[in-house]
């Protein structure tokens, strides 16, 4: 007989069955080539339009790319996938749509800002956990000029930005899950709810999202009975440096210091000093595609064991901020683990 | 030893544990509460700003309300409720984000356009079979001015609409899934693909979705063996008057003749004389709250033994429109069945 709930502490869950992370690729646009992880991703594109005509239609090629090579990596067809789990940052998920149409796979399209990253492999999880699919792939984008043609001001007005502002990854990260054994396993997510400290200032999503992430770090570690170091790392999105500092600083207020487990995909990916990208990278595709190219393969090989994987969004829209609404955050995390193949 | 898989045909799942709609809600504004289905939304509001500034905030009171009564008629509290599965049809979901804050429940935020009424009973279906929660919701909601605002004109422009275009519902329906026996089953989902048919007109949305729509209903009797006989009613979303001539006439195309029991739920939720909402009434809550307040009833009683409810979308954003793109339309299929309470 099955145990009756897999549910576990608030917030947690494990699963039925063991789900697998088979293979992933991260496709970049050509800043996030020249930075630090530049020869770990899969794929790099110098022209950060992919060919196409808007900026739109260039995100979602990135999806497109990424799904395509993270299904090739599996020796997978694209009829093998049953389901997936994608969304990005523009209204009405065009990106997502336009890029995942011509695979004629049934979608679930999903919104948590940057944190979708981490919604979708959860739910990606929980579909393969269940025995709902035995192969499923969770999927996100960002790019740099679609949104700050969607959030800021279109790249020809040549704004300036203050220091705490991140700087949108151009880049998509796709994973195939599955029952089928490999290197590094999902053995839990936690599911976070939406954090509102009044903060108003959307040039500054690190200080809007770290209080959601603080949260849900502190959930995870009550849930599962663990201590920061049961963790090698403990990863956030998209935070920054001006992020990270509020993070640590809140968590330490519970008694809880992650300061030497800590590392935030948005100051992996780019070079602070030569790049220009002020408090770090943001994005769904950020986290994405720093987890496919940089923390994976330490995944596979054993040098990491156990992480925690802790994408970061922040809840607004121009209309919402337009009409004076605060910035709220919300986190969703997923515990990957070092798997020794049984081959 | 459970089953080893749940999935069935293409594109269909079943549960490993049953799936019982415990409760539900519906909150409109005052034009719904005027038409034929008046008497059967649970709150009818007179303001359509709901007593708040803006149109946003006035569709996160509509969630916030249709959530709270869907808890309270199930005699829970919010805490008991462990996931939320939510979406609306504005940018970066902020109707959602806003009106479930307060509500500190952990938030799965979708985006299937008016087709997110069918994907949120979809996976939440899918959270309780597998025995992740006990007890979760579903919901979305549409406001007319947000949707107008967003997607065509300033209310205050007063422009004309064409005959084709649809009427976006001020509503919010909620949905309390439970494995607890109740008087209504849902048995199955069927998840489905983008279809892209080249629809390129924005007022024309029953024409860009009954394609999607006609795709999903062929699958769904496939994959469990049905005849559109099998069920007492096959409902879409928000098709309209010109969607469902569509809708009828593809599926004769393939063979399958649903005219004896096709419903609409933008069809039954005005009165097309004497209101003057064009082909019918769209939007996320249109179908959330045709089900709350006039199936469910009937499906409870056992008037009605089986229906099939597909709400359907439209995949585009005023940038995608802007850009020239086509309108592709998806649907996602939840099976209801009225089931006798076993106490």
């Amino acid at each position: 007989m099955p145990k009756e709930y897999y549910y576990i502490g608030e917030q947690s869950l494990i699963f039925p069955r063991e789900v697998y992370l088979i293979s992933s690729a991260s496709v970049v646009g050509k800043k996030e080539g020249e930075g630090p992880l530049g020869n770990a991703f899969d794929m790099i594109c110098g022209d950060d339009k992919f060919g196409e005509d808007t900026w739109e239609m260039a995100e979602s090629s990135l999806q497109k790319e990424a799904l395509s090579l993270a299904i090739g990596k599996a020796d997978l067809n694209p009829e093998d996938v049953r389901y997936l789990f994608a969304g990005d940052l523009l209204g009405q998920n065009i990106a997502t749509s336009f890029g995942l149409m011509d695979y004629e796979i049934p979608l679930f399209g999903l919104y948590g800002a940057c944190s979708t990253a981490g919604e979708s492999l959860s739910l990606a999880a929980m579909c393969v956990g269940a025995g709902y699919a035995k192969t499923v792939a969770a999927l996100t984008s960002s790019h740099f000029a679609s949104a700050e043609k969607q959030f800021r001001f279109p790249l020809e007005y040549a704004n300036q930005r203050p220091v705490s502002a991140t700087w949108t990854v151009t880049g998509s990260g796709a994973f195939v899950l599955s029952q089928k054994k490999s290197d590094v396993r999902i053995t839990g997510i936690t599911t976070g709810k939406i954090i509102d400290m009044g903060i108003k200032d959307s040039m500054n999503m690190g200080a809007a999202m770290a209080p959601a992430a603080a949260d849900l770090i502190a959930q995870n570690l009550e849930d599962f009975g663990r201590s920061p170091e049961d963790y090698d790392k403990i990863v956030t999105g998209d935070l920054g440096y001006v992020g990270q500092e509020i993070l640590i600083s809140l968590l330490k207020k519970k008694n809880i210091d992650i300061s030497d487990v800590h590392e935030d995909c948005g100051i992996l990916i780019y070079d602070k000093e030569t790049q220009g990208t002020g408090s770090g990278g943001s994005g769904c595709g950020c986290s994405a595609v720093t987890l496919s190219s940089h923390y994976l393969p330490k995944l596979k090989d054993g040098s990491l064991k156990r992480i925690l994987f802790v994408p970061t969004g922040a809840l607004l829209s121009t209309v919402s901020f337009n009409e004076g609404q605060n910035v709220p955050g919300i986190a969703h995390a997923v515990v990957l683990e070092h798997a020794k193949k049984e081959t």
